[in-house]
């Protein structure tokens, strides 16, 4: 039997340091509700997301005629075309475009893990097809909780939780990570009714007191889509899309040639 | 009926920045075996516990003649006299003595916490007289997981969900926490069979390893002592010996004048 490979959960981008690996796959988490949003973004046939860190760089962007989804808080930026609700991104406003986003969380943890071997996009919304891809690629995974303003956040976890129950049902890895054990043992507790478990979410709360919490029921949802957001040369894309601009290049380079 | 009081749990001293409060009461806590070791020591007599964060400080005491405990990694350094077992704290070593210390997480965290309303040292052995502490002085509660290197650690997770769920049943405190939440719900899955559970944690094979995992049944045991040690000034103390010294001092100063 091969050597089995390993799991870790970092719990919050103020401990990525410790969980740092130049051969692991990192999977950014946030799901309530920049990954969830990102997934759906190309299940919609958005053709890539610039994440950027600050909104001055977003704001550039917007200035420039790019389509922009800004928030802080949870709550959208007044210049930004959008926020970061998932169902900001019908097919009639993504399909085909170049979107710019930035969040209170998630962006910034895409960019700290960038100098891994592969920083992907996960959410309940691509469970299985992320579970596949990891499974695949055979490399350490450390999932990356974005969590909130560097605090631990459940909802992220309880998804850790998910998603290390599943690479883990694969025998293909293990783990001997705390943050992990914990995150497995929290999906049992709420698996069963989710929506339930995560009333004790303080985010959940954030979220409501906004009226941005039409969208929870949807982040639970699993594997509506089966495409997997890779961050490659400061842009998320997905491989589909990534093959496509392989084939159109070398065949632009046949022409001209 | 009054406004309940705040419980938040932070899980690691990197994230110690975002739940700061000049009002809580910070509940240091190693379980394995930083704080364990010091309320073993406090029980059995110890006068004054002077925590210090780096090996340098630590010799620097030594060479004064101060009784050392030091360690990194779980292994005790050699210039000290012993590492951080609580096995070393016996009556006949420690009783009326001052000691200083110095682990690899735990005394740390002491410091980081120096500018809260108190900082106190918890463990499952002062448990319950910590709980009525707690409720005594009715004040925002931050239980700080010392962890181990910046990482989530299990066995001080668990430590937090008890405390947090003894704090709840008073009704003087409430938390929205998302760590507060999780420690509470991993208390209730490991609660019944804590050996058995504990297997899991990282740190019970860095210990075992070390052949240092005798303590860890004792460590898990609740209330061997109603003393809740308190660091003031730099030193730790209980406040009966504070008493004591106030009255000492109180007396000395009628004798002289």
């Amino acid at each position: 039997m091969s050597k089995k490979i390993p799991i870790e959960v970092c719990f919050s981008p103020v401990m990525y340091h410790r969980f740092h690996n130049d051969e692991a796959i990192v999977v950014i988490v946030d799901i309530l509700r920049a990954t969830s949003a990102i997934c759906t973004a190309f299940e919609n046939g958005v053709n890539q997301i610039i994440p950027v860190q600050t909104l001055d760089e977003a704001y550039e962007y917007k200035k420039k005629g790019f389509l922009v989804a800004a928030e802080r808080d949870g709550i959208k930026c007044d210049f930004a075309d959008f926020g970061n609700s998932p169902f900001n991104f019908t097919p009639n406003v993504v399909k085909d475009k170049t979107l710019v986003y930035s969040t209170t969380n998630g962006t910034q943890a895409i960019h700290m893990a960038e100098k891994a071997y592969k920083v992907v996009v996960g959410s309940f919304l691509n469970l299985s097809a992320l579970t596949d891809f990891l499974a695949y690629h055979k490399r350490p995974v450390v999932i990356f909780c974005a969590g909130w303003k560097d605090r631990f956040s459940l909802e992220d976890t309880l998804f850790a939780g998910s998603l290390a129950e599943k690479l883990l049902e694969t025998n293909l890895f293990f783990t001997i990570c705390d943050s992990a054990t914990a995150s497995i043992d929290l999906w049992s507790i709420a698996r069963n009714n989710v929506m339930a478990y995560i009333e004790k979410a303080a985010q959940r709360h954030r979220l409501k007191k906004n009226g941005l919490d039409d969208v929870l029921e949807y982040c639970f949802t699993h594997d509506l889509t089966s495409l997997v957001p890779e961050f490659k040369n400061n842009v998320l894309i997905v491989e589909k899309y990534c093959e496509n601009i392989n084939n159109f290049s070398q065949n632009e380079n046949k022409i001209s040639n």
